[in-house]
């Protein structure tokens, strides 16, 4: 007799038909008559549940006639065809094992309850359609993005978390400390004595891995970071969580061309290897969560990006006669509402906006010629705005050491970062792409506390 | 003409044999007589470097003659077999752009350097063969995993950085914090306020998954973590870094025996797959770092890996007639020098060791009927000792309850923990896999240093 798990029974049914099969999982519903019984039984392996058939020969029928939602259950059984139900197969029970008998107080009964209140038990909620199928899709499409990457003979690096510097000279960041906070030790002039800190100096939870990466793409040509990255910002919103993951891919020998190509390559895989390999979890999205979702990534897959410099979007914007909450020109950042209005309304598909105001992006990315603007791009997607921030880098020593003077950075604290520059500088760009913001899009989430396993934010760390 | 990198032109060397090609990389030599030259390039696609042969009759032979080491160039040139060189082909050059000239004090020049000057220079490491041999091996390693887990239908789980839980109730841990340390916020009692803290409490960061990925594991029944753990421990031994990457899986309905199962398969699959898709690389690791290696991973790949209880292993241990600087009962932990005398001396091929004393263990793993084992393994392995460490889970709530009061535990920290045994607990089983433990043991790098690419320990966390 096999052991099997569902999946296996619905990707390969006629191979199961008629077999004896043993089978284990929680239950989600259970009816009975006196004569017979169904149990609707999940494993955790496929989004649908196997459709169990038992009857009152069995020892046990009442014990499991009364088995309370969540039992876990061992079955062993004939699968048979069912081609006239809605379900392809069942099983008839032989024999039914109780594993684990659930309390019957189990929160998830067979009713809706609201994202809020399945937050306070996230350590039961992927028992629950919605989060089994996002969860599912959280680890599908985090392979995706390392086969996507790896096909293409990129190198996955694992940039630190503990950081002794800030990497955008911006950000908010959590401190961490082994010192007694208690009573921290003070140095003669009554400053902290970082000294007597575990590392010796102050460090923090990592905003981003780039400038790490960089040193890296500098020598493998092509890689990536995939890890957690954290910022210790206030702010309550259905977008920011404090602990998130994030892609940062770096090419040397790479402009911004070939860096929005690679983008645009990424987005579409990730889509296309999500779709292929959870169709049952997207379908359900499509149909319970979002039901513009197909629409939407259909429009993603198959259209070409749209390219658009800031310059020109600031006027297509100013001209498009459109009221704004935010009003625009040249120079100011654009706001969801100027983004959306661009990729939903003006290109009605994708589109990077390139060639922004230096003054409004980070230190490192590359001044155009035109010296006021720099070759950054963002990525702008129908239904959300941004997804993606992008640029190529700034490789020439004497100009970023202008621009961090400029800003008031120290360059001591990016020595190694300026030595780049020195040693084998080559054209480089790369972008990011938070993990949740590609999540929430995929699956039409619309609070990033609803994509992550056991959500961080500000006041909440449960668990 | 095609752009193409070096792993390209050794792969399907054939296929660009007389074509024009360009290529960019960095110089690692460059040798010049007044009528033609020769350069060693390397561009991070392949460990192997491409030869560029170069003459006179280019517009900047003189300049090129003379680039530094680590200099990025373009060439354009024919690919050219040589069937009679140690080199399967080279290029001929009809042009080389100069991209960016290195200065002269490049600190990787040809010649040997110790470990630990390059590990001051860790953002240039990578341009060195060991380095660049290493972190390729450990982004192919990390791919291998998700591969393993991924076609086995395991989701990956990205359990929480930040932690309110000290998961073993052991270790020393990472507080994290955006309070002022220089006026930190006490309440009435002169207690540290930590309401006033980011999350509002107490957070650290994760010494584990484990019991938040355990929490999936009732849901999906076949999941895993790989993400970075911490420890504060001030142990500065080559082993220890207190920041690392882990792997922990966990099955739902799995016993010991299925644990051990899957550990063997994966540590066998890491192993094949890293020896077919970084052949060069592993040459030179087995070449030049330590020439024990292939005969240490074949026997591994090789072996049906033993398995021998504890109080076996002592019975063994203290019969041997070796002797040990920790003397060996039962009771006491395995020091490395009696794991590796099993593993290496007795066994002579990997080998697990079951069933430990429930008092050198954790609370969580399962109590065996005898009273005073658990059901908890350690994989040994020749050269190294443990390399995983495994158990079965304690899901009996009343045993469990019992051990963690014991133990002096409060069992209102676990309560999400504690549910599980009330709804639909099953047997289940895991393991923690170091992922630098392995890296060293595929690559036979003694530092653990020399497998991060940023390494934090105490005292450094530089870059």
């Amino acid at each position: 007799m096999e052991t099997v798990v569902i999946k296996q029974l619905y990707r390969e049914t006629e191979k199961y038909a008629g077999q004896i099969v043993s089978i284990s999982g929680w239950i989600r519903t259970v009816r009975a008559s006196n004569a017979f019984g169904f149990i609707e039984l999940n494993d955790g392996s496929f989004f649908k549940n196997v459709q169990i058939v038992f009857e009152s020969e069995l020892d046990n029928y009442k014990d499991v006639s009364k088995l309370p939602i969540s039992s876990s259950i061992t079955i062993e059984g004939i699968v048979e065809l069912t081609p006239e139900s809605k379900q392809p197969f069942e099983i008839k029970a032989k024999k039914i094992i109780i594993e684990g008998l659930s309390h019957s107080d189990f929160p998830l009964q067979k009713k809706r309850h609201s994202y809020e209140y399945l937050r306070t038990i996230a350590h039961l909620r992927p028992r629950s359609n919605t989060f089994a199928a996002v969860f599912r899709v959280r680890s599908i499409a985090a392979f995706a993005i390392h086969k996507f990457f790896q096909e293409r003979g990129f190198v996955y690096v694992h940039t630190p978390i503990i950081t002794g510097s800030d990497c955008e000279g911006a950000g908010e960041m959590f401190r961490l400390t082994t010192l007694d906070l208690n009573n921290v030790p003070k140095t003669e002039d009554g400053k902290i004595d970082t000294s007597k800190d575990f590392f010796g100096k102050e460090t923090n939870l990592t905003v981003s891995g780039q400038l790490n990466v960089e040193t890296f793409a500098l020598a493998f040509r092509n890689v990536y970071t995939f890890g957690p990255t954290f910022r210790a910002e206030n702010s309550n919103t259905t977008k920011h969580a404090a602990e998130f993951w994030m892609i940062e891919p770096e090419m040397a020998f790479a402009d911004l061309q070939d860096d929005m190509e690679v983008a645009e390559e990424m987005v579409k895989y990730i889509i296309n290897y999500v779709m292929e390999n959870a169709p049952e979890e997207m379908e359900f999205f499509n149909k319970f969560i979002d039901n513009t979702l197909f629409d939407r990534l259909n429009n993603v897959i198959s259209s070409d990006f749209g390219r658009v410099t800031y310059t020109e979007a600031v006027e297509i914007l100013e001209k498009c006669g459109e009221k704004f909450d935010y009003p625009v020109s040249w120079g100011v950042d654009l706001q969801t509402e100027h983004e959306r209005y661009l990729t939903e309304k003006h290109f009605k598909k994708p589109v990077f906006v390139t060639n922004y105001p230096k003054d409004i992006k980070a230190f490192y990315m590359k001044l155009n010629d035109d010296g006021k603007t720099v070759a950054a791009t963002d990525l702008l997607v129908p239904g959300v705005g941004e997804i993606i921030g992008g640029s190529q880098r700034e490789e020439r020593l004497s100009v970023l050491e202008a621009r961090m003077e400029e800003l008031g950075l120290n360059k001591e604290d990016y020595w190694w970062y300026l030595e780049l520059r020195k040693y084998g500088e080559t054209v480089h760009s790369g972008f990011g792409l938070g993990f949740e913001r590609i999540l929430m899009y995929l699956t039409g989430m619309a609070n990033i506390r609803d994509v992550i396993p056991f959500p961080r934010t500000p006041g909440t760390a449960e668990f």
